[in-house]
């Protein structure tokens, strides 16, 4: 018995649900906001499993048809109504500072909890309930930008969610042409690296015995990916993207192929912004691929460095940056004409400066909380890789020009390593580079004054100075998710 | 890729983050309880998801170890080490009593979380986590009866668990001798009402064509069935379950059969108690066979009274009793001579006073609380049946002679009166039964005191008295559970 | 354990036993045409099953990279030197021809077979080997036209394939938007009526809830659908295809649908020619939509007449018609003016005469062996199905205008009529045909000589002349075939 | 859309075309042998597919209610009514006499294929028309033995079933304890070698880490294995069954296995008998275990010497033997005591006599074509296995006494010779032994006249001698089959 014939089940439940209902008498417009509203109410209140399935798709249903405004309206009544009970909770307070035993600690938890977050179980039953509310929360972060009044929802969807969608519960699965259309198609979708124009681009990324995409789903998603990686199998570490995405391109032989190059990782769902499972599909897919072909032991990326340019712009506005030298910050000025990547005088002008510039962007320059300020260099980190190379004029298409002057950078995932990595960038925000990109680093900060970020003598490693604050994990999380927002 | 596939991934990434675990200095001995309790710090104070998932394993596989005075060592160290941040938690409630924003409750939801609910979400990265935490409660629940201090945990699983099992994540399928043969053996394990004596026995229950089983299952507990139901198709409503059970029985045409019996229902997870998802099992099951077989309208079940002898005995040491009438009890004495039920003589003695009680017991008499004594009729009635029939002598095992004095129950499911008996009996405890068990009931206490459990003149309700007190849904719950133990 | 498991293990297989073969000295160039004969001799000489299936391997190998002229050699020597051992054929005839017992049938049967069948037999044994061999028949098909030489392997093919593509061993599956995208590329690729122009073309035919695709499969022939229909849920008969293929239509609602109009039938495996399965294809899908949707009643094709243009300039170049009228003959010389079917009043003068033609080429007209000239007539009558309507203007692209002057006819499937109607084609060629439609073929040979395929007073059925000559089965089959050639 | 569905299917339209069927007037008695011969004279001679399920289905259906002797009139009808067309044959024959081109050599192959392939081509188009077929054949074998009359009709099964099990069509699958019920219910009753008495004893076969079995099955034949093998992973080659089904037994863990003992084998289908995939399933299994497992790298049967026993006493019978020393033959009288081989003394006086008898019977002792006497021998050298050992006392059950005196043999699988050894078996009945084996068979017949199977002073072989007539495929083929019948 399927999925599906289950969803059937609970479909016919809550149309005899749906019956009963209405033979209730009922005043308002069930369709508006306030009618949505009372739904969640009478869902909370009533104590029947069963009108409950038949409540859960109403509210969900209703919810689904409501325009911005009234979607709007509706969370605020959400916000308002379903937060914690105020008299349960100032009691459950007043008991605990009284006698703070572990008992009313529960009774305290039960108290404070959102009666939100019930309401968000209940809303679960409904068929195909899970991956609405997944679009219900969606449609509130559309909406709930600055509203500081709407952020408990969000809080309560995202504590659900964590939970849902524990990391215990998702399968990785591999997604190659004998991959239904439903799923395929959602993959075109969502790709938010490198665009996929059609089922032929699509085709050439993943049917080609040296192109792999793997993908993470939770069982109650059915044909929606959750996050996944392209990975091109390729003879050593790429320097461009242009040869990974040419349609007309000689397919490597497996047995040629010694390096798995990850060059796109897209999550897929807007609505679960923030709930982690993408740090460490890298190194799943990296660990299935070095199993079924043990020949292939080097897993690298080809990455955009998103930020470089606007970070460029404001250090070049600056008064004085510590980390260009003066005459790169002059040389720099070639970058302002339009067409410089095509011509090579001004190609041999900027190089060697935008290279260092570049170099100290991913390595010296921090954020105010110590982290580095490029989000795919603290994904990669955060993951336990080090920075390898930065390649010269690696994507010349327009976003890749606009957001990076045309560099990649490549990540090296040594498996051997990434728990250490790992450790020493989340302690201490370390950003391991290789020999090279750390001395052209150094380059640019050369003769400048020591900054708060500059490059310590250790083995490799570049510290953060004292101005770090605040570092950890769920920032982490956060910027992996901020990194490639699925396309709506 | 399979969830075994995944599983073999967290596998192979824990034995690689347990390297690097060991390669850090420990002078404590991991396997003892408080090794375990320090693994389970170190897997929440580290920041790293991939020593999580070694450590996680780490610490239920030493956990998986213990012997059961250990184990409550362990229990006792997670009681008392794992709860909320004090100091958090103060600063969170005085902020909330200066000012109670819901920002300030956030903070407060946060702080009151005990630490433990994070630690188990941590566990579940596992392979296997799941099934192993399941495991790990009901082992609490062994060790944790009368010890308040161990409350709190079994709170912080039950609070979990009721997330991940929310019913929108399970799967109803029919088990049948196409059913793999480790699920069928739990099958036998599991069954609580009439065991399962051996293979053939299990086969003459799913294999024939008018038997049917069906059970409820996680994603992530893969071969292991949450709850089951059996059921006989049947023409008319079954008075025994001798013929039911027969291993020497014609098999019924699908054609003349009118009448699906639900006869045996399990629940298979002690680890899982208080986490409610049979309610509806029976239900959905009835939908299920009316779709495939149209003619099949009528749904009863035939189901044992397991607190009437153990009632009627108290009754009957009683000086005074509203339920019984005297010369009843007088009558009732014949029950003490060993081998009643095999005398004719004895059989007439017994049979009016001995329905007559039964009547009493299942439509009259309440517990404090209000609702029926007979925790099966509890369940029925919570889930929208009305009581039906009960029939004289239908099962003579040991155990029905013991516990019901031979007696069976029949429940009548109509599904389109479900939601409104469900609602009945919730909101007012309300006894739907048929008017010649009404009758009977009325029979037993004709002529006595009116009780707090009288029947009222009402159109076929039996209703709560004034003692009545706090009746709900949670209790329900409970008794669904309490009913039918799984065996360890 | 998967088929791509013992693919693998045949592999592996193959690999093992190749390294024996390699072993022993060979003179001759093993990928010639010369070569695969050889190949071909030692693996029906050798009684190794094990290197058998490495030699398979290399036979089809090697095969699938010959040119044509090198394919012709090969079939050349694999005709000449594969046939039935003459030495021991002569023998069984003599012996059959002293004795005529069963015993010597026995051994003649044996003797005749040709050597190429157990070849193929145990070519198929490779990976892969049965679609080898459909691609190896498909490569014959395309080299021996007029080659009587050729024309015992392609016996032995069909010998072969018909007993292994027996219609027992045949899946149907519906095809929809969760088919893997490997077989929808096939269906775009095979479709023959109607062409598939894009992925979104698909879509629109297979995804809403108002269209069925489903397809016939082979257990060997992974992801290689052998013949599929697609299907509009509609009201009423359609009377145009434009309206089922528009890209922008509304989707109808099922319970707004009483029709099932196939609008599309593709054979997709040139190789499989003359095997006959999609006889009934069209009577197992309306009895599949009829059990979903019992509202579902009425089946009827809306098809092409791919022969009428050319019969019609035929029959208009002729010196006389028996078929259509003079004045008719007339009146259709506006045919000859491009952009008539867009002119009114072309579209009046040419209407009634067009439509009489047409009843009388799909009724009337006959081949020399009594069947319909029509080869769509001929499958769908074959089928059992009667003609229903003829469709002005209903198909007015550049190929229905080509082939049907824009026609297109109504075939309806009655469920409880097909048999008798089926039987009373095969044995009779009897053209069952609507009242108005029989009206239209009579009016247009009223007046004419009697022809030996005029129209009989009998219920409903025109009855072929005594010209009838040889009818059968097999043509039939030829003509499913020939019907809609898969593309390459 | 599952098998399942498709036999839904085929059994509406069977049932549809039954209904026309009987329309049709029928004056004889369907369910008798005449009845049926007649459903078959139909089958064959009207054309629609679509009564032809529902006859074949009829005919099915009617078979198997017939009684052995009704059926036997079956046959005898099937036998002397379905041959071929007597005057299409005579003509063929004719026209080929008089012309043998290819031409007539396809004509005269169809006009002796008997009538009865197309009858069983057509009876498979039934719901689960594959199945019964096959049971059919078993039928017959039972009734036909020494009846040359039905032999024909064998001859046809056998053909057709050659075609439809082409080993290009199974799928191997691994059993254990996820597979279904149903499954698992025929390894245990079709267990030929070491009787499975309870699904405890199964699972212990299957279950535990260091057990494996396999089977082969067809896609038609769904739930039914054709042939399946039981492996132990031991340390070394083990020297007795005792400790391989002993019920309490320590299990060995993976990483201290080395060797991979096939320890039974057996068919499961009698219909099937002649039908060669038994060949080459412990080569496949042992490629599998030796991909899954790489330490696992040593291949071993421990088998029984059926023969030997009943070939000893005939020996011993005899007047004289080339085979057995005078002294041993003296000695061997101390078999007749019963309780020998729990007598030590007699232990001692037997164990080298009779060690060296069992070799003599397995190397030297040839059947008049050449082959080895004992049936497994013939299995397993014929499979590319050689001889490693003999144990003494390995079998001491009742059965294992009976027939081989309790002792048992290795038989060895070197992958890497297994094609080799094959070939030199099948083309010369060459014996590979070790070398202890050789030695111990030399010395049993040294000094006595050289005999036709003497041993010969080739690298470990021993020769057929001049007697040898008519080895090959076929034969060994046969011995597979016979060699362990399935259970009925």
């Amino acid at each position: 018995m399927s999925t599906s014939f289950f969803a059937d089940l609970l479909h016919s439940i809550a149309t005899r649900g749906r019956a009963l209902l209405h033979r209730a008498q009922r005043s308002h417009d069930e369709s508006s906001p306030e009618g949505i509203v009372t739904l969640c109410e009478e869902l909370l209140s009533r104590r029947g499993e069963a009108s409950g399935v038949a409540l859960a798709r109403e509210v969900l249903t209703h919810f689904a048809q409501l325009d911005s405004a009234a979607r709007l309206t509706f969370f605020e009544a959400i916000a308002l109504r379903f937060g914690p009970n105020r008299d349960r909770l100032t009691a459950a307070v007043e008991a605990w500072r009284q006698d703070p035993t572990s008992q009313a600690a529960l009774e305290l938890s039960a108290a404070v909890e959102p009666r939100r977050q019930e309401l968000f179980r209940r809303l679960n039953l409904a068929p195909g309930g899970t991956a609405l509310l997944v679009e219900m929360r969606r449609q509130l972060l559309e909406v709930s930008k600055g509203r500081d009044d709407l952020a408990p929802i969000d809080a309560d969807f995202a504590h659900l969610f964590a939970s849902w969608f524990n990391r215990g519960f998702l399968l990785m699965r591999r997604i190659d042409w004998s991959t239904s259309a439903s799923i395929l198609e959602k993959i075109v979708r969502y790709e938010a690296v490198h665009a996929i124009d059609s089922w032929d681009d699509l085709r050439s990324r993943i049917d080609p015995p040296d192109r792999r995409c793997y993908a993470f789903f939770h069982p109650a998603l059915v044909d929606e990916p959750l996050i996944f990686v392209q990975v091109a199998l390729t003879r050593g570490t790429p320097e461009a993207i242009g040869p990974i995405l040419a349609k007309e391109r000689s397919v490597l032989g497996l047995e040629k192929a010694n390096t798995a190059t990850f060059y796109s990782i897209s999550n897929c769902q807007r609505g679960l912004v923030g709930i982690s499972f993408g740090h460490f599909l890298i190194k799943q897919v990296a660990e299935e691929i070095s199993r079924e072909h043990p020949n292939l032991s080097h897993f690298v990326t080809l990455s955009p460095m998103p930020g470089f340019a606007t970070w460029l712009a404001r250090e070049r506005a600056a008064e004085h940056s510590d980390l260009l030298r003066a005459e790169d910050r002059a040389a720099l000025e070639a970058l302002d004409a339009p067409g410089w990547h095509a011509d090579p005088a001004q190609q041999r002008t900027l190089r060697e400066p935008l290279m260092r510039a570049a170099a100290a962007y991913l390595v010296t320059a921090r954020e105010d909380n110590g982290t580095p300020i490029d989000p795919v260099a603290r994904f990669h980190l955060g993951n336990g890789a080090q920075l390898e190379r930065i390649n010269w004029l690696a994507d010349t298409l327009p976003k890749g020009l606009r957001q990076s002057h045309g560099l990649m950078a490549n990540y090296l995932y040594d498996l051997g390593q990434i728990e250490r990595n790992h450790e020493a960038y989340v302690e201490h925000h370390t950003v391991l580079a290789s020999g090279p990109v750390k001395r052209l680093a150094r380059t640019s900060t050369h003769g400048t004054q020591p900054s708060p970020g500059t490059t310590q003598p250790g083995p490799g490693t570049t510290q953060p100075g004292p101005g770090t604050t605040q570092p950890g994990e769920s920032r982490a999380a956060n910027d992996a998710e901020r990194l490639r927002p699925a396309a709506p």
